[in-house]
């Protein structure tokens, strides 16, 4: 495929899934970001319009996630063309859905769709989190790697990088509730305990196993059991306003179960089916609302996919 | 079923499988322990015999785990009759191979098959676990659980105790060596690490993630790769001699991973077949007895049933 044109949406992401911090995550339908890529033979790599940002991103394609793992692309990969870039935002910022992640993947799945023999995705990977590196200082994967691959992905290893693909219930569904506060990802790092009990680590390391399971086997009780996260939750719930309030909401109405979107604030509902995902946002984001906190809410299957060449 | 005599094996277990410390653990075919239970009406337990256990093992039914958990389910059972206990052990103590385990699961599976309704399986597990306390000084399950149920158990949770049998590829095998060299559980804890980095807990996660994907998706060489234990091993491995040397020669021989079984000393070799298991176990005992380190070897695929009625 070689075309002058290419439009593509790499979607958002829930990161960690409450006990797999920095191995786990899942692809959503929505939001996402899209990105539409006109090749040109001046050799340069611009950024022509951005939109959906609040003005708050660069036009420096130097200083731009989704223009720099281009830029890493066409170098990379010894290309001489250029492109003009449009982003689309359509997923708000430092929200915990992975917004830079899904900016970068969609740079990147553009231009390998506009160069003459596309890479397999896959290999994508690593220029994708050197994006996460320009955005976040850390060469994160948990989520670009399911923005790029789709699916529930657990990052087996960094060194040497190794992702696996899970499978998972279809049915399964997720409410989304991002609450308008501001937790930057570097604070919501901060906070974390350098140190663990072995104790503590083991527990973990059961729940993480179950949830594993709970995917590969396609058990949702035994998904939503496991997701029962002792080291992290507990000190970056402290970060969102009413987290336990919600979180009892959300399971006295029948979720699966319910946690922090990667580093938050936005909170992720897990459920059965759209109706009680629904039900439960809707009920939240009243809750919040009537506490003067305003909200956005999505809803949405896993995503099995990820990012997409849209035309 | 209820008659006068039974006769029960139940298997020795594999505990941790490297990266699955207190959570994992799969159940052998052999070596394990025989017990073998006469039911009378005196309302009494005794121990009349007790082979291979060079005369370690007391014959007080209140100090001997094989009793203490038949005492346990009488009483738990409201039960008024007595038995008296033969017990071979077919299997080295303290080798990390769960000894106590085996005796523990044996005697429960004994008497509650000469119960006239005997309880499902599942349902003796707490009373097993009570049966480490006693051998070990902590309800511990990782262990107990394979010995009793079978195949590659995952303890998803304690509290509440959550016990998932995980599918396994049916070829795999295992090689066993035993070197004759004494290390108590306690001092095998004793030396782990009270803390860990959240940094080292996260790569232990995705390696514990790899390996309980690999067992259920059958992928043989996930599981591989995935017994990458950078916490327990690199301490555990310093009180087993030539254990560097030892991993070098399964891994060069074509293991798919080595490990040590439990709290050792007992090392497993991994493999697709009996004939590499075979041949690496021979070659290691070799290389331990060159350096005047005696040892035992053992062969066996995963036992997918666990403690067994043997008539």
């Amino acid at each position: 495929m070689s075309s002058s044109t290419v439009k593509v949406f790499a979607p958002a992401t829930i990161a960690n899934l409450s006990v797999g911090y920095d191995v786990l995550g899942l692809a959503l339908h929505q939001p996402g970001d899209e990105v539409i890529l006109r090749k040109n033979k001046t050799g340069k790599v611009t950024i022509s319009k951005i939109s959906g940002d609040e003005g708050k991103l660069p036009y420096d394609p130097t200083k731009n996630t989704v223009s720099t793992v281009i830029i890493d692309y066409l170098k990379q990969r010894n290309l001489d063309f250029g492109v003009d870039i449009e982003l689309n935002k359509k997923m708000p910022f430092g929200s915990g859905l992975g917004s830079s992640s899904a900016s970068a993947v969609a740079g990147l799945v553009a231009i390998n769709a506009l160069a003459d023999m596309p890479w397999e995705k896959k290999l994508l990977l690593p220029l994708a989190m050197e994006g996460e590196r320009v955005a976040c200082g850390i060469a994160h994967a948990d989520n670009v790697a399911p923005s790029l691959l789709g699916g529930v992905t657990l990052i087996r290893s960094y060194h040497p990088l190794e992702v696996i693909k899970l499978p998972f219930p279809e049915h399964l569904h997720l409410g989304l509730v991002y609450p308008h506060v501001n937790i930057p990802t570097s604070q919501a790092r901060r906070i974390l305990p350098q140190k663990v009990t072995l104790k503590d680590a083991s527990v973990q390391w059961g729940n993480l196993g179950g949830l594993v399971a709970g995917f590969c086997l396609k058990d949702v009780e035994l998904i939503g059991n496991s997701m029962n996260d002792i080291l992290i939750e507990p000190v970056r719930s402290l970060l969102i306003p009413y987290f336990d309030a919600l979180k009892n909401i959300a399971l006295h109405q029948g979720a699966l179960n319910f946690g922090i979107s990667g580093s938050g604030p936005t909170m992720f509902i897990l459920t059965n089916d759209e109706r009680t995902s629904s039900t439960i946002a809707d009920q939240i984001q009243r809750y919040l609302k009537e506490r003067n906190v305003n909200s956005n809410t999505y809803l949405s299957k896993i995503n099995p996919e990820g990012a997409l060449v849209l035309s």
